[in-house]
């Protein structure tokens, strides 16, 4: 029942602002090879234009067939061509915004071509480093002028919006949950969701079980998920399970309590691990927590009429030790 | 022009969870005339039912009035009363939640009796302290249903919801400025806003002028604004510019910018300090970094639109320094 | 083998900066009674003179010996005095200074009437809330002299210095382990040493089994433990695993690995809970814990002479699901 | 008085994890061009082996010569080189460690020739980024034993260590000033230090002042000094002043107080900025901050004395305002 999946890119750059990279890069195909080997992977991620580009999406498509993988969204390159150091779909350069647009717009001709349903929009270079230096008022709308123009161009594509407090920027626009719900809401498209990044909402303070809620509430508006892991400051995109674990086995009932029925897609930075290894590992806790979950499931609805955190703790123990 | 107001409250309580007060309370009416003194301060946020009651609702009266002081806001006791230990607007008994409601309304009463026009709501009960022992969903919903019953019922008053992501509960329902304001979308009545605190803003991560500009976008809902300052993790109700000095002279600039007309309040805990003196000194740093903002105001405006943090530091330098 | 102890005020005070108390307090004799009831625990801490007075030494001798625990230590009470609200053995108040060395003296005084052999100093009220009004380097030297003037004076008693980055103070003297350890060494007394509090270690930002080790390369240091669990940036005082699990694990093997031979103490403020079901959850994730620990103890050794995440993953996966 | 110098790769290197650099890297000698026309730059830190080597080191002493330059440190690279994946003065690999003893050998060698007295050594990769993957014990001895070598066989040079949080590991063992200060006593050399970087500090939960001090207390240990300032949860390398203004004249202060004679040396990382603009601007900041802080230096003293914020308020106001 469940599905699933891994960001291409997860199995390759290893780079970080001190060193060009751990480990040498496979190549794409190479990397699709290792995520067909991952148990329980049927779907991929891709990053346009590192993963594909109009000259590759046929070999891209007929790869995934051969591999019996589906391309489950691709993610428009927003955040690692320099053209958008200063911003993407909120730049303050008109020219730029425009081509943050037209890159997209490409991105979604290939989804289409690739059977793909959802964009997830990372727009990471949008928001600003230093106080005093942003026209928070007037970028926000461009931010939401560029995501309602695609929205609508594209019905049949799902636009997924990825929140993260900051990096790169020092703030980002597309902050948490709540205020990317809101410019979901200002685009006034169906079309227009939300992206949960498990690291990224507990970097902004969020449980993710709630952020969860709120999207549900804000018009059933959660497309996607990422999962990682991370030591609640920084993004640190570790191995699901390595710091929390009451916090995924609570995430997962409320995805099945609030409906979600999409993918659940592993992002990664596997710097110094096999990557596949760290990913696989990443799958299997989440499957054998789903599975506790599902099987306490009238338990848990109990503790959450109850309010008790000693029953609570009881349960816990129960399962877990 | 501006109009400065202080909690009463926070001339008398320096409770900590360890020490049960580190000066002795003066009364009510000597808080009031502590305050009266403070240069600047025309206005009074009242906590009921600590400062007011229905039976001193009169004495109140003649009191501010042959001070000159305003009632700015009421904020009722949605907190400290044991009767909320679990909640109030959310609480998983209903009857709590029917009292908390009730004990709403006579706060609303009282605020007509004493021309003050804004509720400030701080349910500072109203969350969760463990994962897996609330009901998110049904519990916010809780929460929407008695902000929008109370809206309806007392259309003549702006309802302010004032968000704070943890303390006391370890989460809170309204934690910051977007998921609020969804709730106040969500009660679909235009008399419920949102106060900021900044130092509640600080704590959330959250750039204060970015937090201004959501709630215009959201409808101009920035109802009123709590200021005070911190070291980022924590609400440590200090005096303003005592760790951020750029911040706030954004934070009045955005204020201008987007047409806020409120109070500015003052909100601290004076624990140690002299608490007149405290924020008298809050409000001499406000008055002159707003003099400053507007004096250089067209440079501010070129400098949002210029985005370079070089320029943004000679500027701030040229001002401070 | 382990001995498990209770600070006994947990089993009461449930005051917050906001509410005064979210449950009525029993008697010192009542929690006294609830403390023994709970499974495993042997010991107690006092804190004096809120449960210990020169007045009830013997009383509460013969209690404890009647409930058949053991007095473990005793915390001088340096934070709940509104006397020391500037500061106990660091006060710019030399006659302040001299009282908190007094009262210290008298705690340890009991202490031996008590058989109890560990002081524990939690100086809370040491540290600044403002910059720019503390001398840094006299105030520490005076809190050195006080600590290095008791520890000559008892040179029975073991002095163990529990640290905190903050609260009540913004900034505690004694703020994470190594800065604590550098003063321990610098009064030149071995019966001086540390006090990990697991929750105060998480907000410094410590991984605590590190903080152990640091504890151990400097002399041997170590000569107490209080549990908790919190979210990572303030002192919640919750229930042992309801945000961390593997953190415990390695705790518990390095405490250990280290030679850890003392109490585990419980240290909560279970505001809204059943205090002694609480606590006794806590004790019931060690126990559980501490067995898993021991018995994977090589696997463990392995694991951490291997450094590979993914090895670990799988280990705690397998003994956790 | 003051000696200011940059780091000289802070003119170029604009990589971050996303994007393999925002701006073209200027050569090494344009970039010690730009340094030196910055206002006050006195001094260059160089990475070893990025900007020296065996091979450039005459054409180096030349061009600075040139220039009129000093070589104020040489930071051997222990970070960028992938060999150093997993750690390097404590890998578990021995001939890794043998290897980072040899290269920092190599950079001590080509110190002395360029007339430079300290080697900045910042163990980046020192750390681990899982729970119950390191063993702290044996890694940090190491740590210990490579540092004792080299101070031991270099006495003429002073090895300042510069401590981090975390980044590029999840968590460093050089972590936080008094862990380091406890690492340079166990050497048993004087010539070993530590390096302040503000904004490490700052994420590390520090006051920098009160670093300072533990540094002079634990032997007048404080080598060298970075600037820079960020939001206080990660090490965002932005320019003096833009976010904190009170705690760089407190810092300033406590230099002169403990006296601290070493180069002020500026750290940054200006991706989207002028480079040399935003190195000019901390410096600028810096000169007039010193300015007042020596000017006021009476009344800070007596600041600190008092202990009331109000006052300390009031000051900060009158000189920024």
């Amino acid at each position: 029942m469940r599905r699933y999946s891994v960001i291409l890119g997860n199995l390759g750059n290893t780079r970080d602002r001190f060193c060009a990279g751990y480990k040498t890069n496979p190549s794409t195909m190479e990397m699709l090879e290792h995520a067909a080997k991952i148990p329980y992977v049927q779907g991929i991620e891709l990053v346009g234009t590192w993963d594909i580009r109009p000259g590759n999406v046929q070999e891209m498509k007929r790869a995934l067939s051969d591999l019996g993988l589906k391309c489950v969204s691709i993610i428009p390159d927003l955040f690692a061509d320099s053209v958008y150091w200063k911003g993407a779909y909120s730049s303050k350069d008109g020219a730029v915004r425009r081509q943050a647009i037209d890159d997209t717009r490409r991105t979604c001709d290939m989804a289409r071509e690739l059977d793909c349903e959802t964009i997830n929009l990372w727009p990471g270079q949008d928001g600003y480093d230093y106080l005093l230096t942003a026209d928070y008022e007037l970028e926000r709308e461009w931010e939401r002028e560029a995501v309602s123009e695609l929205a609508i161009q594209y019905p049949g594509l799902a636009f997924a919006l990825e929140y993260k407090p900051k990096e790169p920027r020092t703030h980002s626009y597309l902050a948490r949950m709540a205020d990317t719900l809101l410019l979901a809401q200002e685009t006034g498209q169906d079309n227009v969701g939300v992206t949960i990044d498990t690291g990224h909402a507990f970097v902004a303070g969020e449980v993710v079980a709630e952020s969860i809620v709120l999207a549900k509430r804000a018009g059933n508006r959660l497309f996607h998920m990422h999962f990682n892991d991370n030591f609640g400051c920084w993004d640190d995109d570790m191995i699901v399970g390595s710091v929390h674990t009451a916090a995924f086995i609570e995430t997962l009932f409320w995805l099945d309590r609030c409906g979600y029925t999409g993918w659940f897609s592993m992002d990664q930075y596997p710097y110094r691990e096999d990557a596949a290894g760290a990913i696989g590992e990443s799958i299997a806790w989440l499957v054998r927590l789903d599975v506790l979950q599902q099987e306490y499931r009238s338990d848990i609805e109990q503790l959450l009429a109850l309010g008790d955190p000693v029953e609570t703790s009881r349960f816990l123990r129960k399962i877990l030790l």
